[in-house]
């Protein structure tokens, strides 16, 4: 079992809460949660929250309900679990003024405005005032980078799920169903320790390939057809995330043209990848080459995103949006091009920023040089 | 394959939409989505939005991106589908004055805060002036009283859940891991034709019976323990929900009159059950019998909620928040009594309200009557 450290994630928390107006931080969302306290229940929506952490510099509380109580103080020893009866809301104003707080930081991207008002009306009345303040991303920003533990976490994230694919590749016959191979994909991943998939598997063949978040059907498979296989578990908390594209028989000209094309602007776009890089330059770089090869229209999402606690995380490397990747920093390289009616192509590995490169993390075999 | 009515759910949507001062509906949230217009795609996490509605008297927009158009147009015949290169918040202030919009309805239990400021700054320049509207609940509300094609997509969710559950229960042997059982639930969920699952099973044994909502384990079963399962899966799009408690080999004196008290407690509540009764009612019928069997500290959760496209919706039934039952909402009765370091016992069946009572829609056996 890893152990990951708890208190220097707090720790740099309190750092980075220091350059906000801010003095105490309120945090709901699942993975946030979990990073802080090591707290690991989840959310079944986003009405259903399962706990909130209520961190200052010299307290910190995880307020829960009574199916969580109990896993919460296993799980979160830096923490003092509360399980009020009149829920988060009944229980925030006497907590907030207890605790002395004046501003609360709170997750913009995860509290609802229903939430919002809610909590505003409950702590409009205190005295001293209490005020609640955006906090944009102050964890996910700490999540970005990962340490030596995560990085081990997220590697053998990957290093179980290649075997897996690797796996259910070599037994792919025509016939199976798409839905029967996501489903061995699931059992395998499962039987070899996972504890959970990261994402349900898509495994899309022929036309179907050319919905790049497919569903797998009852579709058999068939001989020439491009078949995608996207898959992710967890392990350790943590999520990792590959992509093969794989023929039984080799494919047609126009098939291998596009495999060609996927494979060069994934290698091409791994070889921009460092520290201090901004992240639209491997986007422009692999987007540049399925142009040039006249693929232009057929690849429409972005090239790749951060994993870690989340499948889908920070940093995203898309057109818009830069930002500088970072060592430590674990993201995908997924370009894909979809021909509607015909099928698609995509191909990801995920790979550690490093300050002369990009370590490729996954290691599933079947990529083709065609 | 049951076909559902999007154009009289649009309609109603509509005559609702006249009692609130907004013009237009945004709809984000996956399942109200899915509901209005037949659009199956999910949201993989708060901020990655795979579509949204905008709904006017007039016109039916659904907005999504390039990895969902296909599968949209398909699912979504009655909506008119736009796929913009510069996304929902670069879109809607165009789509929004070509729509003629003036007060757009949000779903405020899921429109973030940050989403909420993001589009009201997109729309602020615009004139004839635009603004926001919370419209709380507003499909929820129509979701929550089922038509007969609902119920039957219900009914049949059920009816093969039962069937599963059944066939595990009755080969559960002592060694088998928590873990173990909770992979064959999912896989027979599969093998028998389910979407998916409504939720992953819980299969909690001995102590870990005690964790309402306990993650399955590596703990093996073992004789005289009680095994909580709880259990759900997907047809049609409809979730189903129920839970059995087993012992392989009877109980001990002590989880004999548990056992007892919670089903006592379950039939008390469903016979309170019918059309026009407030959903305080059962709950308390339920919870006074278990505190008066002397356990009242260790039935900490709601009486049960309702069940549809999503697993947890309204109406709910716990002690606070009364409701008006209606005839066709479908809820959970669920007591459950939880003895910290012993274990727990919960029952869980899925009933239709009607005018006279409640119809059980859950019919798997393994129900004890010690």
């Amino acid at each position: 079992m890893l152990e990951f450290d708890h208190g220097l994630r707090l720790h740099r928390l309190m750092e980075k809460l220091k350059e906000s107006p801010a003095d105490t931080v309120w945090i709901l969302q699942p993975e946030n949660r979990r990073y802080l306290s090591g707290f690991r229940a989840t959310d079944m929506q986003m009405t259903e929250s399962s706990g909130s952490l209520l961190i200052r510099e010299d307290r910190r509380v995880l307020v829960t309900d009574s199916r969580y109580g109990e896993e919460a103080k296993r799980e979160a020893p830096l923490f003092e679990v509360q399980v009020p009866a009149e829920g988060l809301l009944g229980r925030l104003p006497g907590l907030l003024a207890e605790m002395g707080c004046r501003v609360v930081g709170f997750e913009p991207d995860w509290v609802t405005w229903n939430l919002y008002q809610r909590v505003r009306e409950k702590i409009d009345g205190l005295s001293p005032p209490v005020r609640l303040e955006p906090l944009e991303g102050i964890v996910e920003g700490l999540r970005e980078v990962k340490d030596a533990q995560e990085l081990r976490a997220v590697e053998e994230s990957a290093r179980l799920m290649g075997r897996v694919l690797d796996e259910v590749v070599e037994d792919l016959r025509p016939g199976m169903t798409e839905r029967a191979v996501a489903r061995r994909i699931e059992n395998l991943a499962w039987e070899a320790g996972a504890e959970g998939l990261a994402f349900p598997p898509i495994v899309a063949s022929g036309p179907n390939g050319a919905l790049p978040h497919a569903v797998p059907t009852q579709r058999p498979l068939k001989v020439g057809e491009a078949i995608v296989l996207d898959v992710g578990l967890k392990l350790h908390g943590y999520c990792c995330d590959m992509t093969r594209t794989v023929f039984l028989d080799g494919p047609d000209e126009l098939f291998r043209k596009i495999y060609r094309t996927v494979r060069e602007a994934q290698l091409a776009a791994m070889a921009e990848i460092r520290d201090g890089v901004l992240s639209t330059l491997p986007d422009a770089v692999a987007r540049d080459i399925i142009r040039e090869a006249g693929f232009g229209a057929y690849f429409g999402h972005a090239l790749g995103h951060g994993v870690g606690l989340a499948a889908h995380e920070r940093p995203r490397m898309a057109p818009r949006d830069a930002v500088t990747l970072k060592s430590g920093a674990v993201v995908t390289v997924e370009p894909g091009i979809y021909i509607p009616g015909k099928g698609g192509v995509r191909l990801e590995e995920m790979v550690v920023v490093e300050p002369d490169g990009a370590r490729v993390l996954t290691h599933a075999g079947h990529v083709y040089d065609f």
